[in-house]
């Protein structure tokens, strides 16, 4: 089916009837059976995301990807001295879209850097608040990026280079709601007994990005004004799962529905940013980005808007020690490129995961997910022919001497390594539970990395 | 009702049931039924509208109104050079959009030159077909007035406008169809089998436009494409005479289906610039230009592309002679004005009217209309206390002598004024029967008026 | 010679030492020996000329063509309102430039125009007070129409197209001073004693345009804060005389300098729109505009703003009778159109002229300009070889019977014709002195013309 | 004298004769005169300076600085095809100065982050190649960025803030010659034996920005083409060292004629990037990039274009050690904004100076430059109570053990410190001459910096 039949997702939508395909595994669209399904293993396993904020929002690029919102309703006094100090006072938001060209866009040279970076997967904004679709819409018209502005299709372009250059998996996100849609308004105002924007709209759009796309990331955003009947979630994650073209891969998160985020979904997210620095009981992701202030590019930002590669790399070990998988995200610009800044946090992740990737890729949380005695010390798990390896990742470089470990129980064939250091890493059970490690004085130049340490252990009890 | 309930709309478009209001007269949703409804008198009456296309297309201001499809799909070859010599590739025609600002657009001005035209009427393109709306659409976002370009509700201003100023009846051209609409072309895909486009545009938007401006006129087009079972037209028209604001009053025209143009509706057009020259069964409107090429603001129109005011005079007269009224097109500039040549053709259509009037305004078709022996004379006739007044329109002043007409028949009481003139004509009974007009030869300066002179013929047999 | 060399002319700035060719008649460089040239004879007898005012100020199009200043020097409330409600702060006038496309000139269609009008000389703005070139000119290096907006030479296109289509004489305006060019501001804040401004713009400029597009008119103007010695007007003009490639043919105004206009030059301007209504002991120009708000270009011009076809008429009439040209403006728009209001009032003189230009082109004023008793009857008058024809045109038709005219002097061969109409006019010498015509009262259609009728009198005393 | 008379240049400019002020020291138009000019002290001491390239180049942001030429003259396929791509086929460059709107252009900021870089001087081009001047100037109405663009003096707004926020010095670029200045490409036609274009354009500007802004630095630039005779170079200089406000102060480089570079002037440039790894016989500066393609803002640099910190710093020091002040080039943005990458390499440097600028400012050249025996490490020297305190800097951090120097001779009470280090570092007199430092192992959390390291040697033979 390449294309949803909208007629018939109305009356879908009007009589809650949808009829399945018989399936050896169904999920029914409720809250329980959709939360029973098992994540497909690659997402867990990747670890590391990249996120793209892309879209009108860009062309101004200033204050955050909220933008509109700040200046048309919130009168954010900056956002609205920039448009008085350099606009018309008739230009609208909508105005901007003519300045998204995306000039100089070349997918291909963003796969080569996402996989550079050491990324698994990358979810990019198909349609943020402001709904404007990145792709040509059925549902959006002269309001998508083939119709006004880039005349391409950028989510499609980005889809072929993702999976022609690599082995990235490729995600979308999708905002659920759309600030100023009259039709959302309109619901919005009836209290949600009417769900035109639902029906015209937001459900004919995610089944036509799916079917069209395929991402194995669904990344629902905008969901929170209304609750998940309205939005017809279960509805729409039972088809994803049992019936759409991804139906064996695709992952989604929490974000459907009032109420729901951080209680059901694929996934959980539970705020931007989210970093609980404990272990959780399902999945979740740390959707976070390199400059603090925006998820959008901005033209203004400043170095010190910018996570340094320690805080970066810092924020990577605590949400993968605690179950997480990280999404990092950066801001493209209007003319469609990343900013050498982001290129230079990415490509030094990059080199950092080449050295100690084998600490964060498919493992696992381990009992432990933080030294209990020795602050900046976090773990992760693999499971190995010997058993299960766990490794210790150092935030801070110790001083020379020794580290002192209060979780890992050793046994006579405990052995330890530094990643990227050739030697073994002596070690002595330590009388108050634990280890310590002899940190051996590693010259300047024979240090293997930057930022974050690694310190493998096998064979503990 | 402010507002219409769309999703009560679906059920209606779904299911075809229409739950009407008890009334005196009803009118079911088939045109045997709906082509009973006696047009209200007001349109007849009028004779004269203005009719006015106004657009994104005038922003490009060449060829004509239908740029967008002469340039991308008739590749028009003045179209393409012209984009190729002036704007960038990845230009759209949407991109157009930011540079329709209406910047001088002061709709009482428009008022008060169509009231001193003599106009009775006046209709503006709500939509035309490139799907842009003129006013903020709930079902149109960010491709209508309010969201980008003039940010203005120019269909909102012009009602107020008209309404304040003048007496004129207020009316909105309304197109179906929109040529690149995905919902559209997806729907014509299907022949006609799905209805998407019109279920969730098309009927809404016709929904809100009667509720919101209330307009006496209906000018629908852009219907040939598909059948009026499609466009669920006889549904929205029995609401409009049912139970709309405007049930009273309102007239549509007979676009709204394959085939049925010139067959079924309110009054009929049957094309543009229809002319017939002889009496219709039923009353009519002949829509025509003053800009001969074009119905929207042509930048590069020329004076041998206008009309002359001798033939936009006889087309008014043959127009009303045969029973029509005559729709006289204008287009806007991109920033709001109407250039002073046509304002110079539709004032002296005021002067000629303020003399002449009585011979167009609340006539009706004579026996004859027009001369069946001389040419260039045609009639109209009023109701009068002494029976029928006969308006002899004569377009070429004759030379001083006789004038002969044949059709009208003489009584000892008949008696002929040339209007604007102050003293009677002469006339003897023509043995040929007809009556022969002394023809005065009227001094330069005492010529009532130019362009066509009015015998006005009291007490015919 | 193709260009001047810049270098020596600055020598003849500072040293006011300027060596001249030897040649049979030498102008010096003072009044006196400069205002003893006999004007080339084509220019009286061209009598009707085109003015055109084109350039930057025609972008916004509003006001006039002073809208620079009437914006940001003298703050015109409605220049500074349009500007705020349409232009970001910052937006500079010289930031209109880029928008000056002239997208749809075509020079050829002007020349076609300006010639069916029947004029037989244009003056096209070289240079306004904005200080923008129409042409590339070497001094004005980014302020000009091939460096920024029309990259085309807009002056050389046009002579061109003048002399390949027409036999139309083709001349240029130049403004001495710029508003706002530093250069000026700080001679003039120096009261005239330093003349840079003269010696690096003014000057080389001049002498590009006259070596470059040879114009046979010069028509200068913005000379009014300066003394003709700041100006270096006697050297330039005597090197116009003397050695100029259009020396033999070349005419020029008396805009040369702060008290010389009415006084000194080649024909005199005296102010804009100079109608003395009498005869002027030198030959002289009315300056005048169809759009009576504006030279320029004003896209809000109304019909009620321009000029009547009898209001041109009797201008043009005046003019002439009075010794003088009249010099007709009409403003382009900034993509390089004539509108059609303007092209009808052309094509309209044209017509007129077809019938009566043998009583305006090659005529001499008569010894009465107009009649001394019956007002709206002016006098021109051309030798033949029976003497002086005398024309006396008549503004307003006269009712049928008598015209009396008290200026001529009839003899017994003298011989009454209206031009255009094929039958003599009677006439008998009038008891008072002068000659009654019989007028007859001639048919409708049988006229010759609207506005004005020419009546042709040989053989007077 | 506020402003320059530019009557009085051009008698100068002929005539050849210059006036000067009776002064203590008077140097006279000629090289010889000129080159035996002492360099003002505060030029060698500061080492480091920031270089800015900003102006109507910075909008296409493509290729370089050279656009303008790349595009038009040069046809390079890069710059041809976007233009193609993204304009329309008349744009024209100066069409882009519309766009240059330098927005958020705060030049306190600026001057923040070039101090915190630890630059002691900073240069803006005034004008580049393009002519476009970042003042506005009296010679380029309507080029320059009061008049198009930003609508603000950004050389002026600059200066402010550097003197107000900083005790950096303030420096122009200035350009010479003008790429496509018809004056110039007269002159240049004309084999340089007229010079209008110096003495309307170059020579004013000149005195103009050192009038008004005093800028110390006058870093010349585009003189290749023409001898200092065609530029009058000599007669300038002579100004600006006896006559100018900033005689005793500015200094200014070799860019003054064909020829000249490298030979005469104040210090030497001698070509872009200059970095000759000796020792000069005259100060000479190393005007280099951190993007390594371009002097102007290219949106599409990427990180490996990008001069990494350790080769930024290796730059700095060899340039240091051989006599050379080093000027470390960053192109704003066209809305007036560093990128954070170039702000990130600004900071870094800014801290390694914190820790080492001891090694850099005020320093001279040792007798050697690097070490004759061990690669990468360089000298400087400064004096002090002491005698002369020897700085070897290192640019690889070296194994632990020892690291043997040849050059450095010891004596009894030579010390060693490793800047930034609390310690004293070991050493033994070589055997073999020279020095072995004993280089301690020290952690990884205690060394003094990253990228080069400094060995402060005092008390050497």
């Amino acid at each position: 089916m390449e294309t949803y039949k909208l007629s018939i997702l109305i009356v879908s939508v009007l009589t809650g009837l949808v009829i399945h395909r018989v399936a050896s595994v169904r999920y029914e669209p409720n809250w329980q059976s959709l939360d029973s399904r098992p994540l497909p293993g690659w997402y867990d396993e990747s670890k590391i995301g990249i996120f793209l904020h892309w879209g009108v929002f860009s062309v101004p690029g200033l204050l955050s990807e909220w933008f509109w919102k700040q200046w048309v309703t919130e009168k954010d006094p900056a956002a609205v001295a920039f448009m008085k100090n350099n606009y018309r006072p008739d230009w609208t938001y909508q105005d901007f879209a003519e300045q998204f060209t995306a000039a100089l866009y070349n997918p291909d040279d963003w796969a080569e850097l996402f996989n550079a970076s050491g990324a698994r997967y990358v979810v990019l904004t198909s349609k943020h608040h402001e709904g404007f679709t990145n792709w040509p819409s059925k549902y959006s018209f002269s309001w998508n990026s083939m119709d006004v502005g880039p005349n391409r299709d950028l989510v499609g372009e980005l889809a072929e280079s993702i999976r022609k250059k690599t082995n990235i998996h490729f995600g979308l996100y999708h905002s659920l709601f759309e600030w100023y849609n009259p039709l959302y308004l309109e619901d919005k105002a009836n209290n949600w007994t009417t769900k035109d924007f639902v029906a015209f709209k937001t459900l004919p759009e995610l089944y036509e990005i799916v079917n069209r796309y395929k991402p194995e990331v669904v990344w629902s955003d905008g969901d929170w004004e209304a609750p998940d009947t309205y939005w017809n979630s279960t509805e729409f994650i039972a088809w994803l799962y049992n019936e759409s073209p991804v139906k064996d891969t695709v992952v989604t998160n929490d974000r459907w529905g009032n109420g729901v985020m951080c209680h059901h979904g694929g996934y959980y997210t539970c705020s931007d940013r989210y970093n609980p620095g404990k272990l959780q009981p399902r999945k979740w992701e740390n959707a976070m980005t390199i400059d603090k202030q925006s998820w959008g590019y901005r033209r203004n930002a400043n170095l010190s808007d910018m996570l340094t590669m320690e805080e970066l790399i810092a924020t990577l070990v605590e949400t993968v020690s605690c179950g997480g998988n990280i999404l990092i995200n950066v801001g493209p610009t209007p003319d469609g490129l990343i900013i050498p800044l982001f290129e230079e946090r990415l490509r030094n992740l990059g080199k950092w995961l080449n050295i100690n990737g084998e600490a964060i890729y498919s493992t696992v949380p381990w009992k432990y997910q933080n030294d209990t005695v020795t602050p900046n010390v976090w773990y992760t798990a693999k499971k190995s022919p010997n058993g299960l390896d766990v490794f210790a990742i150092v935030l801070k470089w110790p001083s020379p001497g020794q580290l002192y470990l209060k979780c890992p129980m050793t046994t006579e064939e405990t052995k330890v390594m530094l990643l990227g250091y050739g030697e073994p890493i002596k070690w002595e059970k330590a009388k108050t539970g634990g280890i310590n490690l002899q940190i051996p004085n590693i010259p300047f130049k024979s240090m293997p990395c930057d930022y974050a340490w690694v310190f493998k252990m096998e064979n503990l009890l």
